[in-house]
């Protein structure tokens, strides 16, 4: 059993509309003399991702201009508590204020979460297979509250060249039964595992996870295979 | 910023009423040709905990006798669909069927929670402690679904020796402006992580989590922490 190995990279500074950020990942890469290998997984912040896209509104900071933002990426509010709103958005993804972020952004403006994170998360992997022909995984990651537990955790929006659950259904345990719980989020496993060499006030938008097994690996979005429709959720 | 290193232990057997968890764990840290540092975080499976402290009980795998045990150990039935039922733990936990666990087991039982994975975290690392003279932090995991997405993820349902959730109100972000997000739940993190290199069937109850930043380190339990009292939950 091999060890896994989570790094990240620092010295990435702020980044804008239009910029390329594998071209920013690699020179960070480069420049903490690191190299990327096989089967790597490298995990990029949905915020750094949404600024590259050009995700950026205008936003006045009121609780008012709040509302107007949530409706335009929200489909449905679950709940509401003060300034605080739990929605579903375009995405399917349940959190708090649609993920609109205005920490780390300039004055007067927010981030709103990238249009298709794994659209995203393909395009950053493909571009790191052309620019160093090595076949990598790509996590784009946000920081979402849970029901239930106290705390933030970091979860996936997006993912490319992983397989985003881990299918034990017919897997035996060591006495011959099957497995009751079949099915792993190894995704979101990776997203929170990032967070630990992450830290928030760090600006490190780049982690690198070295050393996963091999059927971590495959096909999957977290679009089809992650976010959970309503119809099959007991808690929407 | 140093790389953070996981690594499990092979070679563990099945665990029983009485077997000295700390004991089992350091033959198998040597049988590894491991040593324990300071700040490493020893990440142990409520399953083994639970057998080592006896919590095994008769279990026929009807439904009617898990509704049995489910009426022992849960406080509160939130939602039921099928044999499923979605629980709130005398701990305060929400799980499936009060984690009541009957993979891995003997026939005709099935393993209970801990009854204070806390207290167990503290006395498996107090019991490090005397063994190796290291100061290292402990997490006891479990397996819990999540709302809204598919899949488990693994969770810390006790802790000693650690921040449970990093609390980052007051922090300024770049622009030198509060964070929003200001409550990161750390030890779950760390649980999650800790997955990545225990797959499920493999049999290997004990991870070792290397390198983490010094202010993960420090006072704090699950219960008082992590856990989500019903009347500050907006999920029910």
């Amino acid at each position: 059993m091999n060890d896994v190995t989570l790094f990240t990279l620092p010295g990435v500074g702020e980044v804008s509309s239009g910029d390329d950020l594998v071209a920013l990942f690699l020179t960070a890469l480069d420049a903490a003399g690191r190299t990327l290998e096989h089967h790597d997984v490298v995990v990029v912040t949905s915020k750094v991702v949404s600024k590259a896209e050009g995700r950026v509104v205008a936003f006045d900071g009121t609780a008012h201009d709040r509302e107007r933002l949530i409706g335009l990426e929200a489909t449905r509010i679950l709940r509401r508590r003060g300034d605080l709103r739990i929605t579903e958005t375009r995405h399917g993804f349940v959190n708090a204020n649609a993920g609109i972020d205005h920490s780390n952004t300039a004055a007067g403006t927010a981030v709103l979460l990238p249009l298709d994170p794994d659209r995203s998360a393909r395009r950053f992997r493909a571009g790191l297979a052309r620019q160093r022909g090595v076949d990598v995984g790509v996590v784009v990651t946000d920081t979402f509250g849970r029901a239930w537990r106290h705390g933030v955790v970091d979860v996936a929006l997006g993912c490319a060249g992983l397989t985003p659950i881990l299918d034990l259904r017919g897997t035996l345990d060591a006495t011959g039964r099957r497995l009751d719980v079949t099915e792993v989020a190894l995704i979101d496993e990776i997203a929170a595992a990032s967070n630990l060499v992450m830290a928030k006030h760090a600006g490190t938008p780049f982690a690198v996870v070295r050393g996963l097994a091999g059927h971590f690996f495959g096909e999957g979005s977290v679009a089809d295979h992650v976010v959970r429709r309503a119809h099959d959720d007991l808690f929407r």
